[in-house]
């Protein structure tokens, strides 16, 4: 399987355009099968997922989220959250969100779906106003936005490999 | 190409059991190559790989780092590390890291290597040890260890799949 799998890790790219279709149901729940098989530092899975389909509350975060406007096209985005209460080790929670995000958009590659990750976490400013859109409680953490469609755009790969960056036993 | 790349997300554990085998050269570079593919905040690519074969070298890390006594026996690691230096965004570059090690493992995994993410990052001490030992320079941050090499244990998938995680529009 390796060479299929190497391919949707090397060919995602953000994509910010969708057309009109909605997402199945199906796909998105293997987006969080996928996103809930990531690791976690102590297998703590400090993670929750909050669908978003209503027209309308897309179309509200880009009044408070500089990089989101594709939202108002994107059919489905996922808001992956951190939450840290009771957990004993606490400072690993953005990693291991990270973590499910990025198994949510290389998922979501290999399913020809497109996908982009809005950064949320840890800016105060966009963490409140997406508390307060979505109601979500205090202790839990909104941590990232994925937007996800059929795409409406097509991307080259691009070859980001940069053997300047590789180093060998001793810096 | 969905099912397979689905597959090897899900099927994904954390291997800490290595056999002698070194892992070729072809590898090692597929596996940095989908580390360099991960998105990255305003697309800065914040990141540096030391790739550590060296016996000694790899047999010294357990001496300071509590979580990676596999490193004994395993062949090949990978530290990720962050160079924040110059980047006009800094605080992403974990989440950043973060999705560049999620893609090691799912490319390992997806090629039958086994492989583990040990934390480094933002654990001090953690990452000052690391600097003194591969010599890394004050303004490159070691992130994170993968444990890399042929798998000499087998684990079933792991069904870390939650419905009571998942969210719809409103909390």
């Amino acid at each position: 399987m390796g060479s299929k799998v190497i391919d949707a890790i090397l060919t995602r790219r953000s994509i910010r355009k969708f057309t009109e279709k909605p997402l199945d149901k199906a796909i998105i729940q293997l987006l969080l099968k996928a996103a809930m098989s990531a690791p976690s530092a102590h297998n703590q899975q400090p993670w929750e997922f909050l669908v978003i389909d209503d027209r309308k509350t897309l179309d509200t975060v880009p009044s408070f989220h500089p990089y989101s406007k594709m939202l108002l096209q994107a059919p489905t985005a996922i808001l992956v959250c951190g939450k840290t209460k009771d957990l004993p080790a606490q400072v690993f929670w953005p990693q291991d969100c990270a973590a499910a995000t990025q198994n949510i958009l290389v998922a979501a590659n290999a399913m020809g779906i497109g996908s982009v990750w809005l950064g949320v976490y840890p800016h105060d400013e966009l963490m409140k106003k997406s508390r307060e859109l979505f109601n979500i409680p205090e202790d839990i953490n909104p941590f990232s936005f994925v937007a996800l469609g059929h795409p409406g755009e097509e991307k080259e790969p691009s070859n980001r490999f940069d053997p300047d960056r590789i180093h060998h036993n001793r810096w």
